[in-house]
């Protein structure tokens, strides 16, 4: 099997780690660790004498909980197959522009989805290391017809830009695709979304992803918010019966569910500074801050050799960063994860730097 | 609510019965009445767990026993998120043909599909009525750069052309994409797929449903059989995370169900024969030859009335055939259900023809 391109190939990794999958620490999945939620199973497995029937193509209830849920009108809503369907339409209109700009490091689908349709492409990298700075590494007056794809927080450094920051970009570039697939793991008082600012917007789309936070990255659910007559667009694109019976099912359930969000609020950002300041405890390991539940790391040994190490000795699986070329072989990320395999982790791999000569 | 443009739409239905949706005896969406299948459900329920991850992006299980399925290398086989989104990268590649062939009446998504990439169609009607003739109403000797899109058994006739009838196009079109989802109704002894066939043809793409036959729409699961080079270029356009983790586990567990399927071919043929000449009893209705799941039915009251007669006195759903503009308001389509099902149809249609002015 060749290296994967993603994180959360437990295919591959069990076959290195020699173990079955579910034997695996799955660090490089940046996936919620307390979920799935309950009503999501519930829900799931209460919708399972729908299947019978095809999902109603206009999604009229979920559409009507995710628009409750934002506060905003369900007409400015498209739930797709996970966000990562609905980034393949979004690329479709970029490829519309005479230029796109993107953020690099990028999540790497972003550019298979810009190639696919022949979308011309302009990398701005992040300067480092390590901690970007609080600005966006973006021409602030473009050219006309010029795209921008954005990923607020940022993956995979975790950086947060906030909506005073990008908010000018909006007005200038003429189709902006802001990716907030983890802007939901910040507490409310806290997120920067641009979901409320919606319907003064018609150049922007939102991707939002329900996959991450509430842990069904396999169920395949997301969703777009931009303006109705784009989604008419999209609608005609696709076929009509794009999300699962189960799917939107569990997304109704779990937008519902306060509680797991809020265990999820709390959990996340006292764990996080622990399982960082360990980290960087470590010398030969330098951290990024992050604002998501994931977090970027330097390392001074090959990342693929403790990937190895890790994956052999441990069965703990971590997020080599060789798929964002901007980053090569020295760094690695990994999601936050329940305090005890957080300290698992830290402290196999403070075992692996103690041992390498 | 607007009329659908296809079976199944529950939710418009139930508005017009002024009941749950779940109360409706459905004949519009063709779908075999025995299913889902016990192994299928008890697939998902156990699936469940492995919903934290990421499906496996090369899908290698499930394109195994499909492989094993089809005595065929896994290597000409992508697994989609029903057979439609499939037909939409179909499309994509139809349309960089000078023109495609289309059979009318056709599947409404076809056209979808073709225009959603500006494909330049072609459209070649069957004679009516009302059964359509052994051979196929298409140029044999296309133009250079022609695409073809065939459905066989043709949906909403029922239709069955003979592999030997197909050949002779798939040798002279420089892409065929072969539309099988019914196909698999018919009993091995006389299914007419071209599949065996496959690595003679770079040029043809077949399209496989598993949610008609195994009663699962709302799942959505469906795959192309085609050349590897193709795979891996739409691959390339859609995301990696295409068919949801239950629909994976499903279709596995269904392929080995022998029982179900013998269960299946063994209550077709005569219960549509049985459906069949009942309807054709009453004065006022015709009906086409079918050999796949359902019945096309020319009616002497306008199919709208009887539709709506249907669901408001006996909440019937039926098929109207108005998105098939070649048909119009005298057709309409039906399942083949349950004896039990497909005699109160018959008995409530001849009630509405004794009553009609």
């Amino acid at each position: 099997m060749s290296r994967p391109q993603h994180g959360g190939n437990l295919a591959w990794a069990a076959a290195i780690a020699g173990c079955p999958a579910s034997a695996l620490t799955d660090f490089s999945a940046s996936i919620n660790p307390h979920g799935p939620p309950h009503s999501a199973i519930a829900a799931i497995i209460n919708s399972t004498p729908e299947l019978t029937a095809y999902p109603d193509p206009e999604y009229s209830q979920l559409r009507t909980a995710l628009a409750e849920h934002h506060k905003i009108s369900s007409d400015y809503i498209l739930p797709g197959n996970g966000s990562a369907e609905l980034l393949t339409w979004a690329a479709r209109e970029l490829a519309q522009q005479k230029v796109t700009y993107l953020i690099t490091p990028a999540f790497g689908d972003y550019q298979r989805a810009l190639t696919a349709f022949g979308a011309k492409s302009q990398t701005c990298p992040l300067s480092f290391p390590i901690s970007p700075s609080p600005h966006l590494p973006i021409p602030p007056s473009p050219q006309p017809e010029s795209g921008l794809i954005l990923n607020n927080p940022h993956n995979p450094t975790g950086q947060l830009w906030t909506k005073a920051t990008i908010l000018p970009y909006v007005e200038q570039y003429d189709l902006v695709v802001l990716d907030e697939a983890f802007m939901d793991f910040l507490p409310p008082t806290e997120e920067q979304s641009l979901i409320p600012l919606i319907d003064k917007f018609p150049n922007l789309v939102i991707l939002r992803s329900l996959t991450k936070f509430y842990s069904l990255p396999g169920l395949r659910i997301g969703y777009a918010i931009t303006h109705p007559e784009r989604i008419k667009r999209w609608q005609k694109w696709r076929d009509p019966w794009s999300v699962n019976t189960l799917a939107a099912a569990a997304a109704i359930a779990v937008l519902q569910d306060r509680e797991f969000q809020q265990q999820t609020w709390n959990w996340l950002p006292p764990t996080r500074r622990q399982f960082r300041e360990s980290l960087a405890g470590i010398s030969g390991l330098e951290l990024s801050e992050g604002a998501a539940n994931f977090l970027l790391v330097k390392t001074d040994i090959a990342a693929t050799y403790l990937q190895r190490e890790l994956l052999q000795k441990h069965r703990i699986l971590i997020r080599d960063c060789l798929s964002f070329p901007e980053l090569g072989g020295r760094y690695f990320r990994v999601a936050v994860r329940m305090a005890t395999d957080n300290a698992d982790l830290v402290q196999a791999i403070a075992n692996i730097f103690d041992q390498h000569p």
